[in-house]
């Protein structure tokens, strides 16, 4: 089966724009969890050195000819900040710099504490846009996510990164029963096509039978991968991966690798444990309202499924690095999620 | 002529979502200059007294069934905010809040501070993407038009209105020779048809013949003008409109009337002037790169065309609540800039 055959790129695209741009398969798509870009007991605060440590690591990973050179890094956020003249960003750009040419990257990142409390309070994922709460609530929650959206893009951009925000609400989706109803995907593929990283956020859209909804970024990854069918996709969290019980428990075991079937039923390949399907006791560790482990899991086994691995680690570890360059060995530690068809070379290669 | 037979909320928008809320003609259209919002000669540096005025008089110009109400007004940024706390906002809707019902009103907002920089100095208006500074500046370009976009959203959020930013880059939006290629305005329409007011920005977008270029937020202007058909058209910026030379100059006369045929050709109704079109010197008061008062005459001129009154005022006086509600009467200051086979009643009926 090979899933390449029909360009993802050609879906819908304005065939102008994608004449005049090179054709990149897309390489990854990334989830930015909530729970490793905010800090989520604190309202509306971002988790700077986690941010910045993805930042950081996203770049070396898009970088595909280059290893670390930090010092040449262009940077693309000419904005104010507090404490950073503008003068100061001006000589830096002075001269025609030279930017290192991305492989293709899409970024969806989740609200953490951002957006919850304001959609919680409000009830926007029950819909009923006909409630004033619930339309104020609803405008409040967009505040609130595209706030963390930008100051995403921007920390990208400070690290070379071509980041482009792209809010979903924006970009004309919309669910029904919660579930995607529209999401046309053309947008964000001229804008892979003309060499931007797109960074798309949880958010709240119209919904057609609801009025609104909360369209979750673990929705919007694998809708994206299934219209994209990117090499792989990695979720970056704040605990490893998926335990077989919450990971502060003393006896947890990170599960290694899970494989999918053609049905979407899944079972734990590594580590082998015994009576496993009782033992499973999936967590939710992670900060999000909209889906915990349970639902990452299940988001993750409908990608599989499709041929297309993917990770599940800490964002910040060298984990992480290896997973957003696709490099996963035996000493990785995170969770595969990956078809039962479709053998994990280093796994099968040094351990099989 | 009737513009109004087609409805302009059926133009792509998904139709279930249609069906979910009730059909509203457009009323207006507004632009918010960057010169009257923004502080021209600071860079990023927006103007919160006329911003702050300019969105309490939409919100009396909205609210069609109540007059000042400030006292109930639903704020919905309930986002940070230096020194007020998220405590105090929660106890704001701890009740069941009442929502003036809206009329419909699209907002498009310029520049003004925020943004030029960026583009010009990177040269993102006359393309070229394969060059590193271009790519750079289109992305910190965006994050700065972006930056203003999300402050105005809250501005008016806080003022009660139900804005919702939608960034033309977003939405899909690009251009051919700097030209509208594809804009699809459907989730525009849902957005008003749902009962939301769109805030949307010039921005750097791809174009499909040079790679990228600037929006204006004037051609957005004409383009919604032209596919939803509101009742009027207003230009909210720094002086009183349009005059017949540069308005600091002593003798400057306020053109108050322009009126244009069929052909697209204008001519000044109001006042009368001798030897008029050798006199006129159009005048760039606007700190907009892409387009100052000229520009903005010959785009107000193709709206005209369609038989769409444009008001062009001052922001922040009685003048721009008159034009924001439709009020146009003989003491208003102000250039009405309409079609030649449409009469303005105030002027007719009173003063001729």
């Amino acid at each position: 089966m090979d899933f390449r055959s029909e360009s993802p790129l050609s879906i819908g695209a304005p065939s102008s724009v994608q004449a005049l741009v090179d054709y990149k398969p897309l390489r990854c798509i990334v989830k930015l969890g909530g729970a490793a870009i905010t800090r989520k007991n604190e309202l509306e605060r971002i988790n700077e050195e986690s941010l910045g440590s993805v930042c950081s690591q996203l770049r070396e990973a898009m970088d595909s000819e280059t290893t670390d050179t930090p010092d040449e890094v262009l940077g693309m956020d000419w904005s104010r900040r507090p404490g950073v003249s503008i003068d100061s960003m001006v000589d830096e750009f002075g001269e025609q710099p030279s930017l290192v040419s991305h492989s293709s990257f899409v970024l969806v990142h989740g609200a953490g504490s951002f957006g919850h409390f304001q959609a919680s309070r409000s009830g926007v994922h029950k819909g009923g846009l006909h409630l004033p709460l619930v339309k104020a609530g609803f405008v409040a929650t967009r505040i609130s996510v595209t706030s963390l959206n930008l100051e995403i893009v921007r920390a990208l951009a400070r690290e070379g990164i071509t980041a482009v925000g792209m809010s979903p609400f924006a970009c004309g989706w919309s669910t029904h029963r919660r579930n995607i109803a529209f999401a046309d995907v053309s947008q964000i593929s001229s804008a892979l096509a003309a060499g931007f990283v797109p960074v798309l956020h949880g958010d709240a859209v119209l919904d057609h039978s609801q009025g609104c909804s909360i369209l979750s970024g673990d929705v919007i990854i694998r809708h994206l991968a299934r219209r994209l069918l990117p090499e792989y996709v990695v979720f970056l969290t704040d605990v490893l991966g998926v335990y077989d019980r919450p990971p502060t428990h003393q006896n947890a075991k990170l599960l290694r690798e899970i494989a999918v079937d053609e049905e979407g039923n899944w079972s734990i390949v590594n580590p082998k444990l015994e009576h496993v399907e009782k033992q499973v006791e999936i967590t939710v560790v992670s900060h999000d309202t909209t889906g915990g482990m349970e639902t990452k899991i299940l988001e993750a086994a409908v990608i599989a499924k499709l041929g297309i691995n993917v990770y599940i680690t800490k964002a910040g570890t060298e984990h992480s690095l290896r997973a957003l360059k696709g490099e996963i060995t035996d000493e990785w530690l995170g969770t595969v999620i990956r078809s039962s068809k479709k053998q994990l070379h280093a796994f099968t290669g040094e351990s099989g």
